[in-house]
This record gives structure tokens, sequence and C-alpha cells, in this order.
């Protein structure tokens, strides 16, 4: 089959590879349907993730069938269409049974286009595939479904859930790629005064007015002075951090007011410096998290429901053999208006 | 009368003032009948503490007698045995009616000694003072009661509360100066299975274990393998700052599980860097806070119901006009063995 390979850093390859075989009573063979790109393969590919070693096949959020599973798969049949999710997980390990599936210690966590091979190729293996899959309703097309892979769980349990958003407070986030624009409408679910977003691409303020952000700033507009304004000059109750950057998040670290919340999704490469000079009397939180999955199964009925507008989080739309293409341009959101891109098996 | 003058960065001495006089009507003046010297006391001698201006009375922790109140005052009268709390608040702000006194809005917060005059004197004005201060009963000795104006509230709400330790955790706490030694006595309400303790002065690792630790450690030590040797090589649940530097910080960080949470209690003077390229995938709760001494009620019940150890906690006397060789004997801890120090008005 042919499959998206890493060769190290900047350097990525669609190209032939052998197919994938079941490997264990609880894996899952899925061809892949629809497959997105993350801003984490971008970060995988800028050397911020060196877990990630050349030759493997990239790609953590898909749509795809199932083909043949494990005598060890209890709810998985052939032909079953099934979301692949960012997150694999053992269900049985102590972190597993508190709901933590991002921390699985029996060998899941976020495994797919990391430390096995992932989704961005025609088949692929899915280990633990009873808790790494859900069954999708028909009524779902491929193109919403995959968002809910990663950047919807991911972006209400790390960004929203941990920033604990609730009614009346003043949301800023900081990044509006597809992950921060995703906070958006999910910070939306708890009733928020207002959201701001600071953004350096002024086609992603564009879109995060679209998704609901009531105020939008570049780093040139002096976020920290407009918060201010617009919170008593106190700062906002929860700072979702979205980029992943050294400068980012400590331009989140001052946004935040006294007794506010800072929740870190975005993935980081580099240390970052945090101010405890000025934060250690503020009664600040910050949380960083992998995303653990365990609300996807609600997203699921609230995508269902129509409360979440996928239609335009997707931006392009090619062929999967497309995807050195579909790279390019998700790599240059500002000239793109890239958001979102799905590959399709077509 | 005579108090304790900050000179700016190193300089303090004990010297004639004005004696206090009421300035609003929420104000009491109260006669200081023993006071201690705190650790951040001696980050405002290092120069961590800016806001602090030459020319101020230091302190922030003491019990004393109400010599008058002003007209606004309901719930004192001349002649009661108060606790001075580190903590003043003014009751009507946002952050108050919150119960985040620590933060109050309206001229309270940390105030004593820090942007008015303090208590390491014969008298003090306290402002607010219904809100600041806390009658006592006569069973509960000065020296006990002392340690209620600060390191009790502190290390409970913004080392145990923030850092939500639960039963069976394994805690870690790094510094064994009064705090870290009440964050032991007040973490084990929650029984831990363990305490660790991490100090560079044998003399407060001692204390550490008369006080509960488990395991005592140097920083030569190798925490971060002694932990990990006891938590399945996970780390610890919660990791309580109590020191206040970069290095112990840092130090903090990388003892705490995946899901687990930092508590800094510590002052800090400078940044500290963060391992984000680390900590982003670790689910980790970092908190920052100033106490808000909503819980002295309730410690003070568990303090005349006989749940703490404050006897042992008390190491050094002296008299009030000796305050400058309690000062060398307190932040002089390797070598002298000091704890709390304990000045009386005899």
């Amino acid at each position: 089959m042919k499959a998206l390979v890493y060769g190290g850093p900047g350097e990525k390859s669609w190209k032939d590879v052998p197919d994938p075989r079941l490997a264990g009573p609880r894996d899952a063979i899925v061809r892949v349907d629809a497959v997105t790109i993350c801003g984490t393969d971008l970060h995988i590919l800028g050397g911020d993730v060196p877990e990630v070693r050349p030759g493997r096949i990239l790609g953590h959020e898909a749509v795809g069938t199932v083909m043949s599973v494990g005598a060890g798969v209890g709810n998985l049949a052939e032909g079953d269409r099934v979301l692949a999710s960012c997150i694999s997980a053992c269900g049985v390990c102590r972190f597993c049974r508190e709901g933590r599936y991002g921390q699985c210690l029996g060998g899941g966590g976020w495994i797919l286009g990391h430390t096995v091979d992932g989704v961005q190729a025609e088949y692929a293996r899915i280990p633990f595939a009873d808790l790494s899959t859900y069954r999708l309703p028909a009524s779902v097309p491929d193109e919403a479904a995959v968002l809910l892979a990663d950047i919807l769980p991911t972006s209400y349990e790390v960004g929203v859930l941990n920033g604990g958003v609730t009614p009346g407070d003043t949301v800023v986030v900081v990044g509006a790629g597809p992950i921060g624009l995703a906070a958006i409408q999910t910070a939306k679910l708890f009733s928020p005064s207002r959201i701001v977003v600071v953004d350096k691409a002024q086609s992603r303020l564009e879109a995060a007015k679209l998704f609901g952000a009531d105020l939008t700033l570049r780093p040139e507009d002096e976020p920290l002075e407009a918060v201010r304004a617009v919170t008593d000059g106190l700062g906002a109750d929860v700072v979702i951090e979205a980029v992943g950057t050294p400068a980012t998040f400590e331009l989140c670290a001052t946004l935040v007011r006294p007794g506010g919340r800072l929740a870190n999704v975005g993935v980081h490469g580099s240390p970052a410096t945090l101010h405890l000079e000025q934060l250690w009397i503020r009664d600040v939180t910050i949380t960083t998290g992998l995303v653990d999955t365990r609300t996807t199964p609600k997203l699921l009925d609230m995508l269902v429901a129509g409360q979440f507008d996928t239609a335009q989080m997707v931006t392009h739309r090619f062929a999967l053999g497309e995807i050195e293409q579909a790279y390019d341009v998700f790599s240059r959101p500002a000239e793109t208006g890239a958001l979102k891109v799905v590959l399709s098996r077509g």
C-alpha cells in the first residue's frame, strides 16, 4: 500500500510500504476512507516530537472501514464504519481505569503516528481496537466525523474542561488554527460572556469570528491592554494556549487574571519562561494535557444534534494520493486560508 | 514605640517610630503580645518583593490585644485577645465575595508588612479589623496561635488543598522550613500513603521526620530516582514547592507524575524554566497562590482539638526587643536549627 512516511525533521514522502497486518488479538485493520493532517504532524516535522523516528507512518485522525479484527476484539466486525481516534487505550491499566486514557501505561495513549504507524495511509493497524475506535452513525459524514478524532475532544478536554470555563467568563484563545477554532466552539457550550482570540494571521481571525469570537487581536494589537480593557483591568478568567511556542505561552501567562486558569493545549518543542516572581502571588492554575477522548461519545452525540459547525472547519479537500500537496497547503495557512484539510479515498 | 523597619535589601533596624493611630473607621489598634518572623520576610530582605519600600515596618503574623477600634468595627472590643492574620480583607469586593481574600481588590490582601506597616512592632494598626483578626480562645497559647497567622493556612490552602492531596497519595514536599513542616502536618489530614521531604539541611530533615515525613532526601540523594523508586516509576501524585527558587521549582516539576499536581507555595524573586517540551503531554497541573485564610476558623478548631503538633514548631524564643538577634538565628537554620522563632512582649 501507499503511506506517508516520516523521514526525519522536514522530511516526508508518500510511498510504497508493506500492508499492515494484525499483530495481536486486540488489533483491527482499517481501510482509511478519510484522514486529516494535524498541527501536531507539523510539530513532528519541525522536530518538536523527537520520539517519532524516521520510517514512521504519520497520522492519528481517520475515518475508516474495518477489514479484519483479532480474536480479542469484541465490539467491532468487518465492514463497520469507525472513527479511528488519536488515542488508543488498553482499558486495564491504572490510568485507563481512571478514564485518563491519554496516559495509558499498557501500550496505548497517543501511539498512532507517534510510536506506532499511523493512519495517513491506505490501511492502518489499530491496536486495542475496541477502545481506540467508535462506530459511526450513517448520518455523520466522514468530513465531520474526522474532526472527532482529535481536534474536538482535544480542544474540549485539554482546553475548555481543564480551563474550567463557566458562564460569564472572559475566555482568551491564543492561536486560531483548527484547535483554537474548536476551542471557541466548545467553550461556547458553557456560555462565556466573551471570547477573545489572538492570532497573527488575519485569515484565521476572520475564521475565529465565523465560529463565534467576540474580539479578535493580532499580537501587535497589544493583547494585554485589550484584554484588561474588557475585564476591569483584571485579565481573562480562562486563557487557552493553542499554538505551542514559548512566546505564545508566555503571552497567555500575562493575560490570565488573579485566580484564573491557563490551559495549555499546544505541542511544545522548547521550554518557556515561567515568571514566578509575578505569578507566585496571583492564584493562577496552569494545566497541560494530552486528550483522553473520554468525551468522544458525548461529542459525537452533540455532532449528531447539530451543536457544532463542522462544515466551515474543512477548507480543502484532496485525494489520499495528493497528501504531499495537502501538507503544503496546510502548512501555509496565512496564504492558503487552510483550516482542516481532508483527504479521501475517493 | 519601637518597630522593625525595613531599610532596603539586606537592611533592617529596631528603632523608634511614631505610634500607630486609627486611620479609618474599620481599623483597630492592637498591642503586639507575640510575633514571629516569616521566610517571606527573608525574601523581602533578599530583594525578592520589590513592592516593599524602605521605611516599611515588617511582619504579618502576630497575636495581640485590641487597644482601640474605629467606629465601623462591629465584632471587636478593647481588650479582646486576637490573632492578627497575614491577610486583611475588605469583605466587599468581587474576590472577597468569592472567599478569595488574598486577592482582595478593596485595599486588603497581604498588606501587613508589605504595603502598609506590619506587626513586628510594639503596636500595629490592623485595617479591616473585623475580617483581618480572629478572637482567640483562652486555651490556645500565643505560641500556637501565631502559627495560624500564616504558616498553617498557607501550607494548607496553597499547598495541600491546591495540590488536591487525597488518601493514598505520595506527596513530596520540597523545602522543610516552617511552611514545609506545616505542609507535612496538614497533608496528613488527608491520609496520604507516604510523604517524601527534600531539603539541603539535615537538621530540617530531622524536623521533617518528627512531623511525619516517611522518607527524607537531600538534593544530592537524587530525588527523582528516589521518588520514582517508590511510585512504580511514575512520580509523585502531589508535589509542594516550599522554598521559592528556580532550582527547587524545576525539581518539583520533574517529580510530579503524569496527571499529578504541583502546588507552588514559595515566594519567588526570579523566573523559572518550565519544560513544556516535556510537560505538555503529561497532564500536569501547576498552581500558585497567596493564602486566603478562609480555612483559619477551621484550623483554629483543629488546633484546639489537638490535631497539630505546634510545640515542636517553635524552636527559639526572644523578647520583642531582641528581634534583630531573632532574625539572625532564623536566617541561619542549618546552623541554629531554627524553625519558628517567637518574640514576646514579656
